[in-house]
């Protein structure tokens, strides 16, 4: 008991020298509080495109401050019957998908050799797709399907290609001599997706 | 057509001057087929240990080989009513957590100012878990509550506080200088983790 | 010069203790001899491809073995009058190119908003290409154009996207399904670059 | 001699165009003078904290700013007879420890497995702690002990399991959950840490 | 035609769910306009010093904004006949040399064991030195020689050795005793290059 | 006391499913032993040089295997009276100086601006050598000096300026054109050093 006594009253002390430490950082945004490190927004499912009947709901550090610094964010995939992630990169991260509910058939194309690797997907699964590479998911199945989604960065980046290609001002004619495709294709995709030139 | 044929023509040509580049490479293991991309371990729920009712399935490299040199791995925590992951860090990654069903309670403590970061997370929620802090999760509803989660690195490590203290053969004595902890309580836990010394 | 004579008998003793700090390394290649730093592969003009009347003669750590660990490697561009590089990627590294002869146009496409970065290049100009974004170059002169190129990788890989659509056995189905291509867009394509399915 | 007298007519032009250059940057810090990569901080005995019977005293970039971006910083430790520096750990940077004095038992905890590496250190002796696991240090001997350390980053955080546990607003029945510490055992050391709830 | 009609209805839809991931960043450099990614100031011969008979002209980060964050960076060496680059390291980045004019003779020092590498190149040549370490080029035919230069790092960094020691403040007798060269020898040099002291 | 009988039996059991982590990696040496994360050998002087009245005592990873991976490593330096550790940099690392006895007089100098940055040193006083910079060492006082130094890399790498450029067979017409040091001046260093040509 007195030994108690005594910690109680050394424990001013003890509290003192170290008080110099609490500077040390483990994390990078300031002022963060608890709510920073908990994210809501993945909680329900995220608004459909009706285009490509999927929703794709980022938490990345813009979203969810929290992760700055820690090498790592997320994202919700909700796709529909039919519907589909078109193919697309994340320029700074490697994805992993773990598939909640429903179908998912998912492939990745290596680059170099342009292997394919696909898998079809049911609740439980996981798989990976390495930084940078082109992939894709769509519904596979009868019902919608979900996905819960983390990346090796909290700010992965996200190049749907269809986008790159067809949703702005880069000129047709550009389009056609970098992709071989034809000039109607390329007209019709850029009208359908808002491009202009 | 002619041009058609003409590029049918060509195409061999066009694959040579290329087949030089395919050594690049996107990720690190050599002889992966595709299964490597994809894991199914994850699906069931995993083993309940009695003592913590709890399970903790990891998909780190040793298991999943695919996520080699990708900085990003994942595990599934399967938490019972009156479960608990108890106090544990990962050394050499941050974790991301999506709770998939149930109630958990979660909680972090920085490091320099020891301060409480604590959230009731539900079906939907997530919370991420900055590298090398101390963290848990324990069931805090009603029914079983499942997690997915995250990490920052193919192999975070998990370090539990009480197995470190307690599961191996670091003498009692030390255990208490370390830690301050009562000798009866150290040999207690000793004896339940199996530890010696 | 007694001190001079001093110094020559004392040399042997002062190479003694520092041999051991022999072992410390400065690349990461076992045996290399001076000809791993030097490469005389892009000294000439590449082969030509006479689909896309260009070549791209790599110098990566698979043919430069002397950068591995450095983080550069390098690349050649043989862009004849109508030629082009088509849209690809570089998942693991960014590029930096030095038109050294002729006219290039150039250009870029950020991710999330889609924005496009182009510019015509002349002999002198250096333009760069964050990592993993889409780009291209095609030689906008009226006569052949040469670039050289280096990348903030030993190994940036390539990933050019008409290849990864069509060069390989990716069903068209799939193609069609994750890029909105018409299927008879998707058939001509997979017809002149070899692809099957 | 006329070279000479040439030599030196020409330096101002040799050191125009390099003036240029002198924006590169070695360090991190704005406005850096040389008593910023000097530190004295650690040059006297730190103040002891009668609990444990030693101090830490860091040389962290917080103390010590032209460390910054150089992935290196400091701490001195003194260590009285029966004094402890209790577990911890780092959880952003490895440990290099440098016994200049007295006797030290020192040890850590690897992750996954649990195995116990433990050494009792002399003058003279030193021992690597790897990132973020758990280690300790005490002084074995009959003398005060001196120890200075070197870290792997210019930040790397401290987290001392007593404090993060028992020195903050932890609640007793959170903490006993997730270490099976007995509820006495905890609120004994609550009590002498400082901790509430 | 009808589905033609549906897509562009859709497609403000498309847009939007997609809008909020616009903020994730392929480049960390603020308000980038196309001209921050493309540089004409290598086009042109540099200004020759005519001690060296050299010109190292950067095209570093303060230079070339755009590859802020990207790895790389790039240079311009024009040296005429009987000219010289001399001794140097780049603290923070390796190198990659292409000649593209005339004949340079080039060479570095690795650490630890100070073995030479050295190699005469012709234009297309391409040599690579380890990031630190010493290395010089210089002028080996018979007209004026070019290299294109790039780097692993935005700000890799210069530190050329004779400038380091004579053309500062160091004082002479300090110089002496770290490098063992001569009084009249330094002097000398300190009086070419500007130093005092 | 039931319970504790209880968790007894249970024990088996929790240690089984967390045996699979067992896998995940602190370190990166195979077959590590306690040893390799202690090292006796910079507890004794070194072995002086007799030319520079100075021993400069290695452990880095090629000594100390225990540091692989961990992003740090060790030298001991000891300076006689009148001694020296001659201008060096270190290409993959900063270094941390603590001087332990005596006093030594240290300096770096920047890179671009070439500013000097020197501090007289006693014992218990730090210095930060940033990565890749031009720095020394010497005894500045009236006994022998010793310094602890840590680095921010396990192979941190040492270029001993007079070293690499007279203790080689690198040709004295070249030392002299990259150097601009006269031709009896490096004669008689490579004389001293050892050096051919």
């Amino acid at each position: 008991m007195a030994k108690m006594v005594l910690l109680c009253v050394l424990v001013s002390f003890l509290l003192m020298p170290l008080a110099s430490l609490a500077l040390t950082q483990d994390f990078c945004v300031a002022d963060l509080t608890c709510s920073d490190f908990y994210f809501h927004g993945l909680a329900g499912q995220g608004k459909i495109n009706p285009l490509i009947k999927a929703a794709v709901t980022p938490a990345f550090v813009g979203q969810f401050p929290g992760v700055n610094g820690l090498g790592i964010s997320a994202a919700r995939l909700d796709i529909e019957v039919g519907g589909v992630v078109p193919l697309h990169t994340h320029p700074a991260g490697s994805e992993l998908l773990f598939v909640t509910q429903g179908t998912v058939a998912a492939g990745f194309i290596s680059s170099g050799s342009n292997t394919v690797y696909t898998k079809t997907l049911y609740a439980g699964d996981i798989m990976v797709f390495p930084q940078g590479l082109l992939h894709y998911q769509y519904n596979a199945g009868t019902g919608a399907a979900v996905g819960l989604v983390a990346f090796s960065s909290p700010n992965p980046g996200l190049q749907i290609t269809d986008f790159a290609l067809f949703a702005n001002n880069l000129p047709s004619a550009v389009v056609e001599k970098v992709t071989f495709l034809d000039d109607a294709q390329v007209k019709k995709l850029k009208s359908v997706l808002g491009g202009s030139g």
